[in-house]
């Protein structure tokens, strides 16, 4: 997604010819290609797949509407499994006719029902805390507090959480919470960007490391120390550089993770 | 500065006469009239000053920047006690050169500097926490278990916290921390107003109050069970109300007061 004018072939021989080793897969350039050609592209370019994004989007005021988010997220840890994603990447959502209780109950809910599907399928379900500037629709947990809380009620090694620094990198609370899912073996995944200072779109506007105010290396060595050795993926949105040629964009980002990150 | 489009004069007028008995002069309508026409204006309409919207902005690396920060709290903490604002309102502000634990160990030792202008001009300081989407540089204080700990850390009764639900609704803690502050007396101000899907601008396109998704009246009890009996203020920054007739908008804003909070 973060070069995402590129489709998956351009991705995986642009990635490898420059070093990189991993690469996440959305949903989304699935639709256009097979599982088999998916997995064969990613094998073929030497790159190993870091995650699936994205199942979740469990809360529904309509119960038949969260039937078929289950059976979506049964879909993506399917489609995990077979690209070799080991994690499938929860963005858990939130619906905005209830309260934020409700969802996240529902959130609980479908995570503990997809659990045995996970497990038989030897993937992981991811719980990614979202900005609270998302608590709207795009996600009712915000905090690692809530994720973590989450995971450990699931009490499954099928569930952790994925930290990204756009959205918590603000919390007072980080590197307790960092030090917490590490000490649980729930620390599934590390995304790196930056916080631009304005921000002119709530989602689309994310920077380059270094760009902005987040300390990401103070932040990658909380997650370090918890013994964390998974790749840290560096997710941009960004209209900005997403209408640059991206293959100076790709220098640039790799440029950007070798000073700040 | 939610009718922003009106002078201190009409929005006396207009509140006045539509029944409000509470208003907060924010320190910009104090550039284009004297301290003493103010203070009158607002007593010839019968209204009382909730408080004086804005002091703050006390973290920057430089140290003279923050020697200027304290002396322009004083100023306000003038202004306030000149017409009537029991409270000052603090914004609490990011330097984002430096990390937020600097940024908020500043604020605190801001504050601390100013407990006894405030105590002497019996005005009180309300840190308001702002929504992690300003951590960048408008506030390094983001929820209300961070306003309560610094209000309880400095330990005076002429500081507390302030309260607006566009910036604290979706935090799962909110409950607790608002019976914390209710218990400790600190809760001096409630601000209302709502959260818009989509949100298009970080700053200046909030919702009237029914508009979003925020539940202000199960909030609203949260806070009135702590026993507080100040006005609740609605405070809505908006590009979109601000274009409107701010007559016609100025009913509206007392219809979703009506129905929504």
């Amino acid at each position: 997604m973060t070069t995402k004018p590129w489709s998956l072939l351009e991705c995986c021989q642009h990635f490898s010819a420059a070093g990189i080793q991993h690469i996440t897969i959305w949903r989304n350039v699935l639709a256009e290609l097979s599982l088999t050609e998916a997995a064969k592209m990613v094998q073929d370019h030497a790159l190993q797949v870091t995650s699936l994004c994205r199942g979740g989007f469990f809360p529904s005021k309509n119960a038949s509407k969260r039937r078929e988010a289950i059976d979506d997220n049964k879909l993506a840890i399917d489609q995990a499994a077979a690209v070799g994603a080991p994690v499938v990447v929860l963005v858990c959502g939130a619906d905005r006719g209830q309260t934020l209780v409700e969802s996240r109950q529902q959130i609980q809910d479908g995570i503990t029902e997809l659990l045995p599907y996970a497990e038989a399928n030897q993937v992981k379900l991811a719980i990614e805390p979202l900005h609270p500037m998302y608590a709207d629709d795009r996600s009712a947990v915000n905090t690692l507090e809530q994720a973590n809380a989450m995971a450990e009620a699931l009490g499954s090694s099928w569930v952790g959480v994925a930290l990204d620094v756009y959205h918590l990198w603000w919390d007072p609370n980080l590197q307790t919470e960092i030090q917490r899912c590490g000490k649980q073996g729930n620390l599934l995944a590390f995304h790196v960007c930056d916080w631009k200072t304005p921000t002119t779109d709530l989602v689309l506007d994310r920077g380059l490391m270094g760009e902005g105010c987040i300390d990401i290396q103070q932040i990658r060595s909380w997650v370090e120390a918890t013994g964390f050795s998974g790749p840290n993926e560096v997710e941009i949105f960004s209209n900005i550089y997403w209408a640059d040629d991206q293959k100076d964009y790709l220098k640039r980002i790799i440029e950007a993770y070798r000073q700040h990150c």
